[in-house]
Order: structure tokens, then C-alpha cells, then sequence
């Protein structure tokens, strides 16, 4: 058994989902393992991971609607607004999100499903640079 | 440090939790792992993982109807529909629960609290076929 | 590559938030491991593991009152009550939050960002014996 970790920094453009599923496998692949696991970290707390339908783009945009009803923007029941009205929220993402996502390693690819993608979600409105850690283990 | 990998085919009857700690129990020990690490993965984006209790049937039907509150079928708001009303509520609660669960193995057993049950959400309201992967890693 | 566990217990003074990042370390340093992955457990059903800003308590605060708005305590459309008005929603806020945790380790340390800390969400009103189980692998 072998293991092998990089650092994946990613640039967000602001709030939304960015598709991190090919630089992930990049990684996979030069870890060399046929058959493993995967972990990806997200090392922040205004920002998450999330494996989902990697289709019609409608999905996303429904998902980042109902989060925005579920943790609204500037809710006036918040105490932490030290970052501006999309401070709490971002953190309540997070909490609603995960800090890593685990795939098994199958015939050298992610194990992920044929509508499966997996994406960093940048829960504040302005760019941000984030860095995950992925740590890739197996045979 | 030994590593083994499985497939779990799971049939749903819709929606609802389907109790698969057994089945996940005896890849464990086939795996012949005594100490180490079962890491569950859900390769579909509409059926999550979930550990509950496994006691009382009413957490789970109080589980299940406060996700249909929280996400619930048909919503005029929702922008993807493609696969009928119960489409993107099943992402939206899976985007709620886990793709994996990671759960130590110890003396040759998923270290498993004395009330917790590994659960599959199915999200969907029809009956489907969901493909799970198994990695267990230890000694 | 090798791999060690041991058992965190923890007593909570009932429902918050519990930081158990330097315990965690603590198990990390304990286990020699330079380069590898942390896994956090909890053998529980109604308290969960989460990672989230370890800086101004008002985060806290915040997640704590989200989460009694999100599954308040004795909403009458449970049927679970067995064990008091706080028990459904406990089970309600772990499926909300996350089981298990999976953090890289690099250079002998969990590869948290600046402000993260691990917490264990205490969900019931009561004081709590907590028991994770802490896995580590790596060489």
C-alpha cells in the first residue's frame, strides 16, 4: 500500500459550484493507484464539497436557491456579521455541507456514478482562492 | 496493511431507508480486516448514506417527513423537473445527507454505537437499483 | 504505511458545541504518523462531528440557534419522544451534521485551515458521555 497528497488550490469565481471532478482524477491518476481510496478536504469554513448531478445545470442553480432560503444572506437573527451580510450564511453552508468527500479508487478512476460530479462550493459572494488537500492511498 | 473492495447492489422499494448494516458487516468480514477503516460510498446523486438509530421506527418516518418539509416534492420554485416532482427534492436531500460514511473497524466489527444503523436513503419515490462501494483498509 | 486508533471519550455539559481539535492532535501525535489521514467517529445518534470557525463565538452561537429554528425541540408532528421534547430533534440535527470526519495529516499535523477547529455538536439538553473512536493511517 502506498500514498500519495497534493494540494489542490482552487480560484472561485464568487458564490456557485465549481466542478473539481477532472483535477481531482489528474491527481488520482498521478498517485498511481489502481485501486484505493480518495479523500478530498476542503480546508476553509465559508466553503464545502459536494457530490452531484453533473447533467443540467438547472440542478445547481436549484440547489444554490434552496440554500439561499434554508441560510439567507443577512438574517437580522445573526450575531457574526464581521464579514458583511454573507458571512453567517456562508458559514451555515458549510455547517449543512462537508469538509471532505471519501471515493474508493476502482481500475485507477474515482468510483463516482455516471451522473456524479464532485464540487467545491464557494458559499461567499466575493472570489475567493481555496485550497483542498486530497490524499489518495491504495495498490 | 491490506486493502479489499466490494460492490453492493441494493434494491429500494422507493422512497425510504433501507437498513444495510448487515450487508456492509459481512464484507467486513470477508475482508478479513481485525483493525481498520469501512469507508460506504453511494455512486448515485438522488440516495444518500445515513447512520440513525436503528431502534425506534418513528425516527425514520419522522426523518423522512421532515426532509419532505425541508425539501419537498414539486416545488413551483424548482427549475429542474425533468424526471417528474420528486426529481430535484431527491437531489436536494441528498445534497442534506452523505455520499459516504467512513466508520472504523475494531476486533473485526464496524465500531458501530449500540443504537446506530447504516442506512441508504433512497430519496426517489420509485423503486430503484442503487450501486454502493465498499472499501475496507487495515490489518 | 501503518495505522493506529484509539478511543476519545468525551463529557459534554449538554447541548453545544465541544472543541476536540487538541485531543484529536494529541491521538495524531501519538501515532507517529507524519504523512496520512485522520478519521474522527461518533458511536452516537444524537450528536454529531463538525468542522467550523474556531474564532469568534458568535459562529456558535449562530449555528446553534439555526439549528433550533431548522428542528426545534417538541414540534408537535414528531412521533419520537420517547426520551423528551429535545430527543427527535437531536436525531433530526445529526442527520443534518456529520458522523464521522476525515482529515488529511501533513507534515504531523491535521491539515486544518487557520480557522478551523473540530467539534463535537452535542444535540441533547442533558450532560453526555461521548465515546469517538480516532483512526489514523498513514507512514
Amino acid at each position: 500500500m502506498k500514498q500519495h497528497q497534493e494540494t489542490l488550490v482552487v480560484r472561485t469565481p464568487g458564490r456557485g459550484l465549481v466542478e473539481i471532478t477532472r483535477e481531482t482524477s489528474a491527481i488520482v491518476a498521478r498517485s498511481g493507484v489502481t485501486t484505493g481510496l480518495a479523500v478530498v478536504f476542503c480546508a476553509h469554513t465559508s466553503a464545502s464539497l459536494l457530490i452531484q448531478e453533473n447533467a443540467d445545470p438547472d440542478v445547481r442553480a436549484d440547489l444554490l436557491a434552496f440554500l439561499a432560503r434554508l441560510a439567507p444572506d443577512g438574517d437580522p437573527r445573526y450575531r457574526h456579521d464581521s464579514e458583511g451580510p454573507d458571512d453567517m450564511a456562508a458559514h451555515l453552508r458549510t455547517a449543512l455541507g462537508r469538509s471532505s468527500e471519501s471515493i474508493p479508487v476502482v481500475a485507477s478512476r474515482l468510483a463516482l456514478g455516471t451522473w456524479q460530479g464532485l464540487y467545491l462550493a464557494e458559499h461567499r459572494t466575493a472570489p475567493h482562492t481555496r485550497r483542498l488537500v486530497v490524499h489518495v492511498t491504495g495498490t
